[in-house]
Protein backbone atom coordinates (compact mmCIF):
# COMPACT_ATOMS: atom_id res chain seq x y z
CA UNK A 1 0.00 0.00 0.00
CA UNK A 2 1.96 3.11 -1.12
CA UNK A 3 0.85 6.45 -1.63
CA UNK A 4 1.96 10.01 -2.60
CA UNK A 5 1.22 13.45 -2.81
CA UNK A 6 3.03 16.39 -4.04
CA UNK A 7 4.41 19.72 -2.07
CA UNK A 8 5.50 22.56 -3.76
CA UNK A 9 8.67 24.53 -1.72
CA UNK A 10 7.36 28.11 -1.18
CA UNK A 11 9.12 31.07 1.29
CA UNK A 12 7.82 30.05 4.49
CA UNK A 13 9.69 26.74 4.07
CA UNK A 14 12.66 27.95 3.57
CA UNK A 15 15.52 28.91 5.64
CA UNK A 16 18.86 31.53 5.55
CA UNK A 17 20.98 28.38 4.01
CA UNK A 18 18.95 28.81 0.85
CA UNK A 19 17.20 25.40 1.35
CA UNK A 20 14.32 24.02 2.84
CA UNK A 21 13.94 23.75 6.93
CA UNK A 22 14.85 20.33 8.27
CA UNK A 23 12.01 20.61 10.16
CA UNK A 24 9.33 21.53 7.95
CA UNK A 25 9.77 18.15 6.01
CA UNK A 26 7.92 16.97 8.88
CA UNK A 27 5.03 19.02 7.99
CA UNK A 28 5.45 17.21 4.54
CA UNK A 29 5.21 13.85 5.78
CA UNK A 30 2.15 14.75 7.82
CA UNK A 31 0.34 16.30 5.21
CA UNK A 32 0.88 13.26 2.88
CA UNK A 33 0.00 11.04 5.52
CA UNK A 34 -3.56 13.31 6.07
CA UNK A 35 -3.92 12.48 2.57
CA UNK A 36 -3.16 9.26 2.79
CA UNK A 37 -5.63 8.20 5.54
CA UNK A 38 -8.08 11.03 3.41
CA UNK A 39 -8.18 8.85 0.34
CA UNK A 40 -8.79 5.67 2.93
CA UNK A 41 -11.79 7.02 4.31
CA UNK A 42 -10.18 8.35 7.27
CA UNK A 43 -11.16 12.24 8.36
CA UNK A 44 -9.27 12.94 11.43
CA UNK A 45 -11.15 16.48 12.31
CA UNK A 46 -14.67 14.06 12.16
CA UNK A 47 -13.09 11.35 14.49
CA UNK A 48 -11.73 13.62 16.92
CA UNK A 49 -15.22 15.11 17.05
CA UNK A 50 -17.03 11.78 17.22
CA UNK A 51 -15.20 9.12 18.33
CA UNK A 52 -12.63 11.03 20.99
CA UNK A 53 -9.64 9.57 19.74
CA UNK A 54 -6.87 10.81 17.34
CA UNK A 55 -3.53 9.95 16.27
CA UNK A 56 -0.75 11.43 17.56
CA UNK A 57 3.43 11.08 16.14
CA UNK A 58 4.73 9.11 19.06
CA UNK A 59 8.78 8.70 17.05
CA UNK A 60 10.24 9.62 14.54
CA UNK A 61 13.48 9.26 12.51
CA UNK A 62 14.94 10.57 9.42
CA UNK A 63 17.23 11.60 7.39
CA UNK A 64 18.02 14.17 5.32
CA UNK A 65 20.13 13.26 1.85
CA UNK A 66 20.02 16.22 -0.11
CA UNK A 67 18.73 20.03 -0.14
CA UNK A 68 15.07 21.53 -1.60
CA UNK A 69 14.89 24.73 -3.13
CA UNK A 70 12.29 27.81 -3.38
CA UNK A 71 9.82 26.64 -6.37
CA UNK A 72 10.96 23.40 -5.96
CA UNK A 73 8.04 20.78 -6.36
CA UNK A 74 8.49 17.42 -4.28
CA UNK A 75 6.67 14.48 -4.47
CA UNK A 76 6.24 12.78 -0.78
CA UNK A 77 5.23 9.18 -0.64
CA UNK A 78 3.64 6.92 2.87
CA UNK A 79 3.38 3.36 2.72
CA UNK A 80 2.49 1.10 6.16
CA UNK A 81 5.44 -0.82 7.25
CA UNK A 82 3.85 -1.91 10.72
CA UNK A 83 0.52 -2.11 11.77
CA UNK A 84 0.31 -2.90 15.48
CA UNK A 85 -2.90 -2.69 18.16
CA UNK A 86 -2.71 0.93 19.18
CA UNK A 87 0.16 2.19 16.96
CA UNK A 88 1.44 2.16 13.30
CA UNK A 89 4.85 2.93 11.53
CA UNK A 90 4.52 4.95 8.17
CA UNK A 91 7.74 5.03 5.51
CA UNK A 92 7.93 8.05 4.23
CA UNK A 93 10.03 9.93 1.11
CA UNK A 94 10.38 13.17 -0.25
CA UNK A 95 11.55 13.02 -4.39
CA UNK A 96 12.79 16.50 -5.97
CA UNK A 97 10.37 16.40 -9.08
CA UNK A 98 12.19 16.85 -12.55
CA UNK A 99 11.27 20.69 -13.59
CA UNK A 100 9.61 20.87 -16.87
CA UNK A 101 12.30 20.82 -19.19
CA UNK A 102 13.64 17.74 -17.80
CA UNK A 103 14.16 14.33 -19.73
CA UNK A 104 10.68 12.22 -19.73
CA UNK A 105 12.63 9.11 -18.84
CA UNK A 106 13.54 10.07 -15.23
CA UNK A 107 10.35 10.32 -13.52
CA UNK A 108 11.73 11.27 -10.64
CA UNK A 109 14.29 13.17 -9.41
CA UNK A 110 17.00 12.50 -6.80
CA UNK A 111 15.78 11.35 -3.03
CA UNK A 112 15.98 14.51 -0.84
CA UNK A 113 14.59 12.61 2.35
CA UNK A 114 13.31 9.71 4.50
CA UNK A 115 12.20 8.48 7.50
CA UNK A 116 9.81 6.55 9.57
CA UNK A 117 6.75 7.51 11.84
CA UNK A 118 5.32 5.72 14.42
CA UNK A 119 1.94 7.24 15.31
CA UNK A 120 -0.48 6.16 17.92
CA UNK A 121 -3.83 6.01 18.73
CA UNK A 122 -5.12 7.96 22.23
CA UNK A 123 -7.73 9.81 23.65
CA UNK A 124 -8.14 13.37 22.68
CA UNK A 125 -8.83 14.34 26.14
CA UNK A 126 -6.15 12.09 28.45
CA UNK A 127 -3.28 11.34 26.03
CA UNK A 128 -3.68 7.69 26.91
CA UNK A 129 -2.44 5.45 24.31
CA UNK A 130 -5.59 2.86 23.70
CA UNK A 131 -6.62 0.70 20.76
CA UNK A 132 -6.95 1.97 17.53
CA UNK A 133 -10.89 1.11 16.51
CA UNK A 134 -11.05 -1.34 14.11
CA UNK A 135 -13.10 0.97 11.53
CA UNK A 136 -9.81 2.26 11.05
CA UNK A 137 -7.57 -0.61 11.08
CA UNK A 138 -9.60 -2.39 8.50
CA UNK A 139 -8.98 0.68 5.76
CA UNK A 140 -4.99 -0.43 6.23
CA UNK A 141 -5.79 -4.29 4.76
CA UNK B 1 -6.90 40.29 -13.02
CA UNK B 2 -8.41 38.00 -10.32
CA UNK B 3 -6.72 34.58 -9.22
CA UNK B 4 -7.59 31.97 -6.56
CA UNK B 5 -5.54 28.79 -5.66
CA UNK B 6 -6.98 25.57 -2.89
CA UNK B 7 -5.65 25.56 0.23
CA UNK B 8 -6.27 22.71 2.57
CA UNK B 9 -5.88 23.04 6.11
CA UNK B 10 -3.32 20.50 8.14
CA UNK B 11 -2.19 19.89 12.33
CA UNK B 12 0.91 22.18 11.20
CA UNK B 13 -1.63 25.20 11.12
CA UNK B 14 -3.92 24.79 13.26
CA UNK B 15 -3.32 25.68 17.15
CA UNK B 16 -4.61 25.06 20.93
CA UNK B 17 -7.69 27.28 20.12
CA UNK B 18 -8.16 24.30 17.69
CA UNK B 19 -8.28 26.77 14.66
CA UNK B 20 -6.22 27.62 11.99
CA UNK B 21 -2.84 29.97 14.04
CA UNK B 22 -3.99 34.10 12.06
CA UNK B 23 -0.01 33.80 11.27
CA UNK B 24 -0.54 31.76 9.13
CA UNK B 25 -3.06 32.63 6.61
CA UNK B 26 0.05 35.04 5.74
CA UNK B 27 1.38 32.19 4.07
CA UNK B 28 -1.76 31.05 2.56
CA UNK B 29 -1.77 34.05 1.12
CA UNK B 30 1.93 33.81 0.08
CA UNK B 31 0.90 30.53 -1.34
CA UNK B 32 -1.20 31.77 -3.36
CA UNK B 33 0.54 34.79 -4.67
CA UNK B 34 3.47 32.87 -5.72
CA UNK B 35 1.20 30.48 -7.98
CA UNK B 36 -0.36 33.65 -9.67
CA UNK B 37 3.06 35.09 -10.22
CA UNK B 38 3.90 31.72 -11.45
CA UNK B 39 0.72 31.68 -13.39
CA UNK B 40 2.28 35.03 -14.94
CA UNK B 41 5.43 33.33 -15.92
CA UNK B 42 7.16 34.67 -13.10
CA UNK B 43 9.57 32.54 -11.68
CA UNK B 44 10.81 33.91 -8.01
CA UNK B 45 13.64 31.59 -7.24
CA UNK B 46 15.06 31.75 -10.92
CA UNK B 47 14.79 35.83 -10.76
CA UNK B 48 16.48 35.69 -7.79
CA UNK B 49 19.84 33.82 -9.11
CA UNK B 50 19.36 36.14 -13.07
CA UNK B 51 18.16 38.87 -11.76
CA UNK B 52 19.89 39.72 -8.69
CA UNK B 53 16.24 40.96 -7.20
CA UNK B 54 13.48 39.29 -5.32
CA UNK B 55 10.03 40.27 -4.18
CA UNK B 56 9.81 41.41 -0.28
CA UNK B 57 6.41 42.13 1.57
CA UNK B 58 6.81 45.74 3.03
CA UNK B 59 3.44 45.99 4.33
CA UNK B 60 0.28 43.59 5.48
CA UNK B 61 -3.23 43.94 6.72
CA UNK B 62 -5.27 41.46 7.42
CA UNK B 63 -8.91 41.26 9.19
CA UNK B 64 -9.93 37.63 10.55
CA UNK B 65 -13.75 37.10 10.02
CA UNK B 66 -14.24 33.79 10.95
CA UNK B 67 -12.13 30.67 11.86
CA UNK B 68 -10.81 27.96 9.98
CA UNK B 69 -10.83 24.48 11.38
CA UNK B 70 -8.51 21.10 10.63
CA UNK B 71 -9.20 19.42 7.35
CA UNK B 72 -10.57 22.47 6.02
CA UNK B 73 -10.22 23.46 2.55
CA UNK B 74 -10.01 27.23 2.06
CA UNK B 75 -9.76 29.28 -1.65
CA UNK B 76 -7.52 31.48 -1.68
CA UNK B 77 -7.56 34.71 -4.05
CA UNK B 78 -5.40 37.12 -5.21
CA UNK B 79 -5.94 40.30 -6.98
CA UNK B 80 -3.62 43.53 -7.54
CA UNK B 81 -5.12 46.52 -6.88
CA UNK B 82 -2.01 48.83 -7.19
CA UNK B 83 0.92 49.14 -9.52
CA UNK B 84 3.51 50.79 -8.89
CA UNK B 85 6.67 51.58 -10.02
CA UNK B 86 8.85 49.61 -6.95
CA UNK B 87 5.68 48.36 -5.58
CA UNK B 88 2.37 46.52 -6.02
CA UNK B 89 -0.08 46.06 -3.48
CA UNK B 90 -2.32 42.65 -3.99
CA UNK B 91 -5.60 42.42 -2.25
CA UNK B 92 -6.25 38.84 -1.24
CA UNK B 93 -9.37 36.78 0.59
CA UNK B 94 -9.79 33.28 1.99
CA UNK B 95 -12.56 31.33 1.91
CA UNK B 96 -13.99 28.53 3.40
CA UNK B 97 -14.93 25.73 0.76
CA UNK B 98 -18.55 24.24 1.35
CA UNK B 99 -17.86 20.10 2.50
CA UNK B 100 -18.43 17.96 -0.84
CA UNK B 101 -22.25 17.16 1.24
CA UNK B 102 -22.85 20.75 0.57
CA UNK B 103 -24.87 22.05 -1.96
CA UNK B 104 -24.03 22.92 -5.24
CA UNK B 105 -25.36 26.07 -5.37
CA UNK B 106 -23.65 27.89 -3.42
CA UNK B 107 -19.92 27.76 -4.98
CA UNK B 108 -17.98 29.33 -2.16
CA UNK B 109 -18.21 29.34 1.75
CA UNK B 110 -17.96 32.02 4.24
CA UNK B 111 -15.00 34.86 4.22
CA UNK B 112 -12.96 34.01 6.26
CA UNK B 113 -9.94 36.44 6.18
CA UNK B 114 -9.12 39.18 3.87
CA UNK B 115 -6.06 41.35 3.22
CA UNK B 116 -4.20 43.92 1.40
CA UNK B 117 -0.10 42.99 0.73
CA UNK B 118 2.16 45.41 -0.17
CA UNK B 119 4.91 43.77 -2.25
CA UNK B 120 8.12 45.89 -3.16
CA UNK B 121 11.35 44.68 -5.57
CA UNK B 122 14.60 44.86 -3.52
CA UNK B 123 17.95 44.10 -4.44
CA UNK B 124 18.91 40.15 -3.52
CA UNK B 125 22.11 41.18 -1.53
CA UNK B 126 21.49 45.05 -0.19
CA UNK B 127 17.82 44.86 0.55
CA UNK B 128 17.53 48.28 -1.03
CA UNK B 129 14.44 49.10 -3.00
CA UNK B 130 14.51 49.41 -6.61
CA UNK B 131 12.50 49.60 -9.96
CA UNK B 132 10.71 46.69 -10.78
CA UNK B 133 11.82 45.27 -13.84
CA UNK B 134 9.88 46.06 -16.36
CA UNK B 135 9.79 42.43 -17.90
CA UNK B 136 7.77 41.66 -14.44
CA UNK B 137 5.63 44.94 -15.34
CA UNK B 138 4.22 44.05 -17.85
CA UNK B 139 3.00 40.58 -17.20
CA UNK B 140 0.31 42.34 -15.33
CA UNK B 141 -1.23 44.53 -17.60
CA UNK C 1 1.83 51.00 29.93
CA UNK C 2 4.76 49.59 27.78
CA UNK C 3 6.57 46.37 27.95
CA UNK C 4 9.10 44.93 26.30
CA UNK C 5 10.79 41.22 25.48
CA UNK C 6 13.93 40.36 23.94
CA UNK C 7 13.56 37.61 20.66
CA UNK C 8 16.71 35.69 19.77
CA UNK C 9 16.55 35.09 15.85
CA UNK C 10 17.09 31.72 14.85
CA UNK C 11 17.54 29.37 11.91
CA UNK C 12 13.56 28.85 11.90
CA UNK C 13 12.97 32.44 11.93
CA UNK C 14 14.76 33.26 8.54
CA UNK C 15 13.83 32.61 5.00
CA UNK C 16 16.17 31.94 1.59
CA UNK C 17 16.12 35.84 1.42
CA UNK C 18 18.58 35.44 4.08
CA UNK C 19 16.44 37.46 6.91
CA UNK C 20 13.44 36.99 9.29
CA UNK C 21 10.58 35.48 7.42
CA UNK C 22 7.75 38.54 7.26
CA UNK C 23 5.00 36.33 8.76
CA UNK C 24 7.20 35.40 11.88
CA UNK C 25 6.91 39.01 13.40
CA UNK C 26 3.66 38.04 14.06
CA UNK C 27 4.84 35.38 16.88
CA UNK C 28 7.15 37.65 17.87
CA UNK C 29 4.39 40.01 18.51
CA UNK C 30 2.41 37.65 20.23
CA UNK C 31 5.73 36.30 22.23
CA UNK C 32 5.66 40.10 23.51
CA UNK C 33 1.77 40.09 24.26
CA UNK C 34 1.97 36.70 26.21
CA UNK C 35 4.66 37.97 28.59
CA UNK C 36 3.22 41.63 28.59
CA UNK C 37 -0.15 40.13 29.87
CA UNK C 38 2.02 37.09 32.13
CA UNK C 39 3.54 40.26 33.96
CA UNK C 40 0.14 42.21 34.57
CA UNK C 41 -1.34 38.54 36.19
CA UNK C 42 -3.16 37.00 33.23
CA UNK C 43 -2.56 33.36 32.05
CA UNK C 44 -3.97 32.35 29.06
CA UNK C 45 -4.25 28.82 29.45
CA UNK C 46 -5.28 28.53 32.93
CA UNK C 47 -8.05 31.61 31.49
CA UNK C 48 -8.85 29.66 29.13
CA UNK C 49 -9.27 26.04 30.91
CA UNK C 50 -11.42 28.31 33.92
CA UNK C 51 -13.21 30.93 32.30
CA UNK C 52 -14.50 29.61 28.72
CA UNK C 53 -13.04 32.65 27.00
CA UNK C 54 -9.89 33.98 25.54
CA UNK C 55 -8.20 36.18 23.34
CA UNK C 56 -7.66 36.03 19.53
CA UNK C 57 -6.34 38.59 17.14
CA UNK C 58 -9.03 40.15 14.94
CA UNK C 59 -6.92 42.70 13.09
CA UNK C 60 -3.20 43.11 12.02
CA UNK C 61 -1.16 45.90 10.44
CA UNK C 62 2.48 45.30 10.11
CA UNK C 63 4.98 47.49 8.44
CA UNK C 64 8.37 45.99 7.59
CA UNK C 65 11.16 48.64 7.42
CA UNK C 66 14.51 47.33 7.82
CA UNK C 67 15.83 43.09 8.14
CA UNK C 68 17.54 41.22 10.98
CA UNK C 69 19.04 38.05 10.50
CA UNK C 70 20.18 35.19 12.29
CA UNK C 71 21.52 35.76 15.38
CA UNK C 72 20.16 38.70 16.22
CA UNK C 73 18.63 39.61 19.27
CA UNK C 74 15.87 41.89 18.77
CA UNK C 75 13.62 44.26 21.83
CA UNK C 76 9.87 43.64 21.14
CA UNK C 77 7.41 46.43 22.71
CA UNK C 78 3.77 46.14 23.39
CA UNK C 79 1.67 49.24 24.39
CA UNK C 80 -2.09 49.40 24.52
CA UNK C 81 -3.23 51.82 22.26
CA UNK C 82 -7.25 51.53 22.47
CA UNK C 83 -9.47 49.58 25.40
CA UNK C 84 -12.92 48.53 24.54
CA UNK C 85 -15.56 46.45 26.22
CA UNK C 86 -14.76 43.58 23.63
CA UNK C 87 -11.51 44.35 22.14
CA UNK C 88 -8.11 46.01 22.50
CA UNK C 89 -5.32 47.34 20.17
CA UNK C 90 -1.57 46.75 20.79
CA UNK C 91 0.81 48.85 19.54
CA UNK C 92 3.93 46.73 18.97
CA UNK C 93 7.83 47.48 17.81
CA UNK C 94 10.34 45.34 16.86
CA UNK C 95 13.83 47.09 17.45
CA UNK C 96 17.62 45.40 16.55
CA UNK C 97 19.59 45.26 19.31
CA UNK C 98 22.94 46.64 19.02
CA UNK C 99 25.63 43.84 19.15
CA UNK C 100 28.18 43.63 22.50
CA UNK C 101 30.74 45.23 20.52
CA UNK C 102 28.13 48.51 19.79
CA UNK C 103 28.42 51.92 21.56
CA UNK C 104 26.52 51.69 24.55
CA UNK C 105 25.54 55.02 23.78
CA UNK C 106 22.66 53.70 21.45
CA UNK C 107 20.73 51.52 23.74
CA UNK C 108 18.39 50.73 20.55
CA UNK C 109 19.34 49.65 17.06
CA UNK C 110 16.93 50.40 14.20
CA UNK C 111 13.21 50.09 13.85
CA UNK C 112 12.43 47.10 12.30
CA UNK C 113 8.75 46.33 12.03
CA UNK C 114 6.02 48.30 14.39
CA UNK C 115 2.64 47.36 14.20
CA UNK C 116 -1.20 47.16 15.48
CA UNK C 117 -2.99 43.94 16.96
CA UNK C 118 -6.56 43.95 17.80
CA UNK C 119 -7.35 41.29 19.80
CA UNK C 120 -10.89 40.67 20.78
CA UNK C 121 -12.26 38.66 23.33
CA UNK C 122 -14.64 35.11 22.61
CA UNK C 123 -16.20 32.07 23.99
CA UNK C 124 -13.37 29.11 23.72
CA UNK C 125 -16.40 26.97 22.17
CA UNK C 126 -18.45 29.02 19.59
CA UNK C 127 -15.59 32.15 18.77
CA UNK C 128 -18.19 34.29 19.36
CA UNK C 129 -17.55 37.43 20.95
CA UNK C 130 -18.34 38.70 24.76
CA UNK C 131 -17.38 41.39 27.26
CA UNK C 132 -13.62 40.97 28.39
CA UNK C 133 -14.25 39.97 32.10
CA UNK C 134 -13.66 43.21 34.36
CA UNK C 135 -10.47 41.22 36.24
CA UNK C 136 -8.65 41.57 33.10
CA UNK C 137 -9.71 45.24 32.18
CA UNK C 138 -8.80 46.07 35.45
CA UNK C 139 -5.01 45.14 34.98
CA UNK C 140 -4.63 47.60 32.59
CA UNK C 141 -5.84 50.63 34.93
CA UNK D 1 29.58 18.78 28.80
CA UNK D 2 25.93 19.58 29.18
CA UNK D 3 24.03 22.45 28.76
CA UNK D 4 20.55 23.57 29.13
CA UNK D 5 18.21 26.19 27.80
CA UNK D 6 14.67 27.52 28.71
CA UNK D 7 11.89 27.23 26.22
CA UNK D 8 8.47 28.82 26.65
CA UNK D 9 5.61 27.68 24.92
CA UNK D 10 3.17 30.26 22.98
CA UNK D 11 0.61 29.93 20.91
CA UNK D 12 2.50 29.72 17.94
CA UNK D 13 3.56 26.02 19.11
CA UNK D 14 0.48 24.13 19.80
CA UNK D 15 -1.98 22.60 17.49
CA UNK D 16 -5.79 21.73 17.26
CA UNK D 17 -4.80 18.76 19.72
CA UNK D 18 -3.96 21.52 21.80
CA UNK D 19 -0.59 20.16 22.88
CA UNK D 20 2.53 21.91 21.52
CA UNK D 21 3.09 20.44 17.97
CA UNK D 22 5.67 17.30 17.49
CA UNK D 23 7.52 19.07 14.75
CA UNK D 24 8.06 22.01 16.82
CA UNK D 25 10.38 19.79 19.60
CA UNK D 26 12.86 19.89 16.59
CA UNK D 27 12.81 24.46 16.98
CA UNK D 28 13.22 23.79 20.79
CA UNK D 29 16.27 21.94 20.22
CA UNK D 30 18.07 23.91 17.80
CA UNK D 31 17.40 26.61 19.61
CA UNK D 32 19.85 25.19 22.50
CA UNK D 33 21.97 23.79 20.08
CA UNK D 34 22.55 27.18 19.07
CA UNK D 35 22.60 28.90 22.35
CA UNK D 36 24.97 25.88 23.50
CA UNK D 37 27.27 26.77 20.64
CA UNK D 38 27.07 30.31 21.43
CA UNK D 39 27.93 29.64 24.95
CA UNK D 40 31.36 27.68 23.13
CA UNK D 41 32.14 30.65 21.35
CA UNK D 42 30.22 29.66 18.05
CA UNK D 43 28.77 32.26 16.02
CA UNK D 44 26.84 30.83 13.29
CA UNK D 45 26.04 33.74 11.11
CA UNK D 46 29.00 35.01 11.01
CA UNK D 47 30.57 31.71 10.89
CA UNK D 48 28.70 31.64 7.63
CA UNK D 49 30.14 35.00 6.23
CA UNK D 50 33.49 34.59 7.09
CA UNK D 51 34.12 30.59 6.83
CA UNK D 52 31.52 30.14 3.68
CA UNK D 53 30.94 26.65 6.12
CA UNK D 54 28.24 25.75 7.94
CA UNK D 55 26.89 22.63 10.19
CA UNK D 56 23.38 21.54 8.49
CA UNK D 57 21.12 18.71 10.50
CA UNK D 58 21.30 15.17 8.47
CA UNK D 59 19.62 12.64 10.98
CA UNK D 60 17.08 13.61 13.48
CA UNK D 61 15.52 10.71 15.83
CA UNK D 62 12.79 11.59 18.40
CA UNK D 63 10.75 9.78 20.56
CA UNK D 64 7.24 11.80 21.90
CA UNK D 65 6.84 10.82 25.81
CA UNK D 66 4.66 13.27 27.15
CA UNK D 67 2.61 16.78 25.71
CA UNK D 68 3.37 19.95 26.70
CA UNK D 69 0.31 22.76 26.31
CA UNK D 70 0.52 26.66 26.37
CA UNK D 71 2.55 28.76 29.06
CA UNK D 72 4.23 25.71 29.94
CA UNK D 73 8.08 26.22 30.59
CA UNK D 74 10.26 23.88 29.13
CA UNK D 75 14.08 22.95 30.11
CA UNK D 76 15.92 21.69 26.89
CA UNK D 77 19.51 20.32 27.15
CA UNK D 78 22.08 19.60 24.48
CA UNK D 79 24.98 17.42 25.24
CA UNK D 80 27.29 15.95 22.92
CA UNK D 81 28.02 12.19 22.66
CA UNK D 82 29.69 11.47 19.47
CA UNK D 83 32.35 13.76 17.65
CA UNK D 84 33.82 12.94 14.52
CA UNK D 85 35.75 14.97 11.86
CA UNK D 86 32.72 16.16 9.60
CA UNK D 87 29.51 15.37 12.34
CA UNK D 88 28.72 15.83 15.59
CA UNK D 89 25.67 13.98 17.18
CA UNK D 90 23.87 15.59 19.97
CA UNK D 91 21.86 13.99 22.77
CA UNK D 92 18.70 16.36 23.38
CA UNK D 93 16.12 16.41 26.02
CA UNK D 94 13.25 18.59 26.75
CA UNK D 95 11.56 18.24 30.40
CA UNK D 96 8.47 20.28 31.81
CA UNK D 97 9.60 22.40 34.31
CA UNK D 98 7.13 22.60 37.39
CA UNK D 99 4.66 25.12 37.95
CA UNK D 100 5.49 28.26 40.56
CA UNK D 101 3.53 26.79 42.83
CA UNK D 102 5.23 23.09 42.86
CA UNK D 103 7.54 21.64 45.46
CA UNK D 104 11.15 22.77 44.92
CA UNK D 105 12.12 19.33 45.97
CA UNK D 106 11.56 18.67 42.14
CA UNK D 107 13.45 20.39 40.14
CA UNK D 108 12.32 18.82 37.16
CA UNK D 109 8.90 18.03 35.57
CA UNK D 110 8.72 14.68 33.40
CA UNK D 111 10.09 13.92 30.46
CA UNK D 112 8.64 15.27 27.74
CA UNK D 113 10.75 14.61 24.39
CA UNK D 114 13.97 12.87 23.69
CA UNK D 115 16.26 12.82 20.50
CA UNK D 116 19.67 12.82 18.76
CA UNK D 117 20.52 14.97 16.51
CA UNK D 118 23.22 14.91 13.72
CA UNK D 119 24.47 17.88 12.38
CA UNK D 120 27.51 17.92 9.59
CA UNK D 121 29.75 20.67 8.51
CA UNK D 122 28.92 21.50 4.65
CA UNK D 123 30.22 24.38 2.56
CA UNK D 124 27.71 27.11 2.37
CA UNK D 125 27.54 27.28 -1.46
CA UNK D 126 27.64 23.69 -2.77
CA UNK D 127 25.96 22.04 0.33
CA UNK D 128 29.44 19.62 0.04
CA UNK D 129 29.92 17.50 3.52
CA UNK D 130 33.30 18.82 4.58
CA UNK D 131 36.15 18.58 7.79
CA UNK D 132 34.63 20.67 11.05
CA UNK D 133 37.66 23.58 11.13
CA UNK D 134 39.51 22.73 13.70
CA UNK D 135 38.89 25.78 15.64
CA UNK D 136 35.54 24.82 16.23
CA UNK D 137 36.31 21.09 17.68
CA UNK D 138 38.31 22.15 19.46
CA UNK D 139 35.85 24.51 21.11
CA UNK D 140 34.43 20.70 22.56
CA UNK D 141 37.39 19.38 24.25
Amino acid sequence: MSFSWPVRVYWEDTDAGGIVFYANYLKFFERARTEWLRALGVEQHALKEESQGMFIVSETQLKYLAPARLDDLLQVSARLVEKGRASLVVAQEAYKMPSDQSNAKSPCGPLLCEGRIRIGWVNTHTFKPSRIPQTILEKFE
